[in-house]
């Protein structure tokens, strides 16, 4: 059985190398799978808790979506205002509450550490689905994943990270990834919303190659593979500043035809105006392939939790 | 396998006779079937999105039940609040990353035009349950199937469309539908709201029987099915207008029995006050069988465009 | 076949004493079925229909998680917001609609009645969970089947309920349960929140000993089984009255170590502040159990309804 047998999901910082590639063969095995038949019954009698204090349509569907290949069940909710946290509820009451129900629980919640606190309280495994500003581990072994499947392998790739890392719980939660990988990243991102210093250094004290920067053309011309990220409005106290950093990098066509016409683009979508639509058409657009790897990244998170692989 | 393997539906208008004529076919068929037992097999394993960026209550469920009865899942959203475009992103992104979870898509949305905008980046079948003042062909193509089911035909029959024909998009894909059969059709509306005369103009050029009054009295007289209609309060722009209007025509008890007896009334709920609940009782209320023929005809659409039929 | 088959659960009250132990009896078998196993076949191909006009968290969850374990499917709202109520709709045509769907319907309304008003129109089987300040029987039946797990009976008990008795519904649909058994119930409450005389007065008359008072503590020496249940602020017209009375009873470990440390502490959920959080660790906290034993009751009852038990 699984090393993740009964295991939460919380912290792109918790996996090894070999917890890693365990996770990228099983997704490999899923996504074989499901090219010949629609839906497995590995899960089957299983119920997935989905719950979504925060809006989110790619992370839920994802999560739901790989229940139910795996021949699971749902139930859950889309937002906080349909649920007893509207009647004054705390999280750990509801997480414990939901815990009785199902065998396993996916969530996202505003609150940086929420999915752990509901960790420490539920016996189901927890798998975090983004907590605030701070982690978003499924999402960083998709991205993981999609770079592999686009380039062949992670090894000697040069990943350049565009826009909030100072927010970006993807980004933060990818460098926990990257960092077992032979690969060297450049932090794309306007001065107020830099990686977080402790950050940086501490993927440069693992003898790791960091770069940072503001220029996105300069990060493009050295980039393998170029994560671009949103400029999270629903992070910034003040719309100001929202306002004067949003624009801060945009991608197109002619930048990359110009600068790497080899470059492979992901996104974590959604996307505002980052990347020009008339990028959508390159070979190079990865996002929306990403999108259908969280399938078998998730699939795979699922079935492990739950022993069944 | 189907005609509409791999197909959208996305228009009333899409339909030969032979090809409506087998969609009836497959949805009596499911309706035998479902007499003896509760679920079919026919779609194990595969996946629905159902995309309602408007409400409702009717279409959603329907889809819904439809695709459990076939013994497929459901994943989705009943309001755009709790999705991404909450955060900003355009329908066709949102549509581009379910479609890579997803076997086929169910959407409701306010935007006329936007099934078919769906329909052109998604790869899995697309299946309008409504676009706005637009189309909303599975609600006709059920529609039909009722008065086939009430009156043993269609043919020869004597159809009264009554309401908002102006906005009403059951009542525009409803005719593109009724145009094969040998049927006339009486449209009842007050001067505001009177069937688009391209609409009219187009059926009659065919060769098609179309009438027009403003009494619904007088329609009733000599209809055979009448197919009553909300007054759409979201789709008037001055609601002096709609106070105005949204009495024009109520049917009650006494009416039927006074000017017709035998007619067959439709209506694709949700009512207000256009029929009196004293019809409810009458055998000639159709609409609430007219409601479970719905996940007849879904069932045979969603087998057919996903090619289990 | 079962007693309840095709029949509605819709109060407390309508239960005898044989028919209530044959639920708890299915209760226990299904809890020692899902002991070796994650789900059963017995409801394949059925769909639940669950209808939530108001927010729930574990009564939505817990019938939802319910159904699935039988093996069927759910369709259904959380919110009024997203459903045809939006345009006006009744609830009459609402259930009439839904029950041309589903097998059966489980439903939360906040009008007193509301259960009953779907059940009269509804074909299927419904299922009442929460008619604002009217009934909860299936909350009742859980509460019960919770007593008997931690004490091993209820005969012979002393059950104090404490909070709203005048407005909550989970009590009143209680004493109607309770009232077959040979136990003592104690009415704890403010005098502006107490248990309404007319029950009182019903139950005395059936000779069952029920008493009153406004002490917790009192209640407490006594009781073999703590009821707390929440003031409800959606109860309230006057919020101001709802701020003087919400912090009547606040039980904490002390007064447990200290008036009854045999007690057992059971609570509806969501608690507010009536049981402080040091009390969640002490093996008298029944209440996360209580909520987990709602699965089982709730698949019995749709066990039974459906005819499958």
């Amino acid at each position: 059985m699984s090393f993740l047998n009964g295991k939460d999901v919380l912290d792109g910082a918790q996996f090894t190398r070999d917890e890693i590639d365990a996770i990228m063969a099983l997704a490999d095995d899923y996504r074989g799978q499901l090219g010949e038949r629609r839906g497995l019954d590995l899960l089957k009698g299983a119920v997935l808790a989905a719950l979504f204090f925060e809006p989110s349509t790619r992370t839920r569907l994802s999560f739901e979506t790989a229940m139910h290949r795996l021949g699971g069940s749902v139930v859950g909710f889309a937002s906080a205002e349909s649920t007893s946290v509207a009647k004054g509820e705390t999280l750990s009451d509801t997480i414990r509450t939901v815990d009785q129900y199902v065998d396993v629980i996916a969530m996202r919640h505003p609150r940086i550490g929420s999915a752990r606190e509901a960790a420490e309280v539920a016996n189901a495994p927890v798998l975090n689905g983004g907590d605030g500003a701070g982690q978003h581990p499924t999402q960083a072994l998709l991205d993981l994943y999609t770079i592999r499947q686009e380039r062949g392998t992670v090894e000697g790739q040069t990943i350049a990270l565009v826009g909030d890392l100072k927010n970006g719980r993807t980004v933060h939660a990818g460098v926990e990834i990257y960092k077992h990988y032979d690969c060297k990243l450049i932090c794309v991102a306007p001065e107020a919303l830099r990686m977080p210093v402790e950050v940086v250094e501490r993927l440069r004290a693992r003898g790791f190659s960091v770069e940072e920067t503001d220029s996105l053309e300069d990060a493009l011309r050295r980039a393998d593979a170029l994560y671009m990220t949103r400029i999270q409005k629903e992070r910034f106290a003040d719309p100001a500043e929202y306002e004067q950093l949003k624009d801060a990098y945009v991608l197109d066509r002619a930048m990359i035809e110009r600068l790497r016409p080899d470059v492979t683009v992901l996104h974590p979508l959604p996307r505002i105006n980052e990347i020009a639509t008339d990028v959508d058409a390159l070979p190079n657009a990865a996002y929306f392939r990403q999108a259908q790897n969280g399938v078998f990244v998730r699939m795979a998170l699922l079935a492990m939790v739950l022993g069944a692989a």
